[in-house]
């Protein structure tokens, strides 16, 4: 059985609590958050608490708050020697207090709100200063379903800036691919079932394989045509440096 | 019961072929290609020609062929007045022969040779000068399980403009986003849940509402640190475009 104190109530903390709490050999002790109102609802399943000089004791620490905060909050806890962990993609490890034993478990997936997270589509970078720590968080991230890697701060990093590629930026070309098509009264819709195989396919083949289209084939007649199509210039910056992209990929230009 | 005949055996030619094929309501008459070498092995199940002057009579003659070909094979086509359609996001209804009752049936998606495709997820673009021949054109669709859309020439236009946002320039983010994790030996596999939910996630919430990281809260500091470790000035431009272009449509930046 593993302990846990949850510090945090945001979209990660609340998705962790929801999976700790279901998992049969993780037992969370405590969960605490400055404001506590939010989490009130889940009072009659964990001790909820605003006060950090009464946390409990707990195998693990789990410090869900923003980037900004968990260099402060580490230092303000009051015991040593205990594993603290933190869950972000962008902070060391050496910004949590050197007084804890410490650790980061970091879940990279898009958390939403409302819908339930199923944690065994959460791959989680798991990274530690201690061998038996690490184990300990292996096991919490095997407890709730996911695949655990072991990833160092500089990789968490490096995966941290990948992923607002592969999420955020992607997240936009949606969005500018909803702006033309709306402009002509065509439903987003026709293009939805192209966005999901268009993420499946890469499931099993390299983006680098998965390649095709007017870029790739260095097809000058449609690549003109979709430039005049283009209204606003910002929509045809970005259609010509990923055009550009492509053809430096796959060879067919220098950059 | 429809018949058809294909001319051409490329990828969406074979795709069609297998899906009409399969069909109950619908019987191919014929395929024809030029090279006939590769479809060979339908020849147990379909009549293959390479012989255009000895197409047999049909409800519908499918042009999957590339764009640049297709109004030529269209006036090449010996008889008058049958409904011919082609199969291009980009090509014109007007650019197939006026001798023809003309019409376009285009399936919305990526194709791989390898994978069978299942066509409830091929959105297909209908247009057609005659109110019959679109309803047929309907019926084609519906008989292989897709969902048709109807949809103008410069709706297409706009559409496979679109596409190339929702699909090559995704792709080159994901192919971007392999190129970090590799540079720091991360395995791409970590992502990949990520990219999967990613899409899913637009298909019942607006790419507007799913917005999320360090573009849209505006958070300098993150900005600056994957700036940073960016290696070569084209992933930084690609970076520096597409957070300017968040920050445009959340209200964050004036282009």
């Amino acid at each position: 059985m593993i302990s846990v104190v949850i510090l945090g109530a945001g979209n990660v903390g609340t998705h962790l609590f929801k999976a700790f709490n279901k998992a049969e050999n993780i037992i969370v002790n405590q969960w605490f958050s400055r404001k506590t109102k939010p989490i009130d609802l889940y009072k009659n399943t964990v001790e909820v608490t605003d006060n950090l000089s009464s946390l409990k004791e707990a195998d693990v620490y789990v410090l869900a708050v923003s980037d900004d905060v968990i260099s402060n909050l580490s230092s303000k806890l009051t015991f040593e020697n205990r594993l603290v962990v933190h869950t972000s993609g962008s902070v060391g490890i050496h910004d949590l207090d050197k007084k804890h034993r410490r650790g980061v478990f970091y879940p990279l997936q898009t958390f939403s709100k409302e819908a339930d997270m199923d944690f065994s589509n959460v791959p989680i970078c798991i990274e530690a200063m201690d061998k038996n720590d690490f184990n300990t968080l292996k096991l919490l991230a095997e407890s709730i379903g996911s695949t655990s890697y072991k990833v160092s701060t500089e990789q968490r990093s490096s995966l941290h800036l990948a992923a607002v590629f592969a999420n955020n930026f992607t997240n936009q070309l949606y969005r500018i691919a909803h702006e033309i098509t709306e402009s002509k009264s065509v439903e987003f819709d026709v293009l939805k079932p192209l966005i999901l195989e268009t993420a499946k396919k890469i499931q099993t083949m390299s983006p680098y394989m998965a390649q095709t289209g007017p870029a790739k084939r260095n097809d000058k007649k449609t690549i003109k045509k979709h430039l005049k199509l283009l209204e606003g210039s910002h929509h045809k910056d970005i259609y010509e440096l990923l055009t550009a992209s492509i053809q430096h990929t796959h060879g067919r230009k220098k950059l």
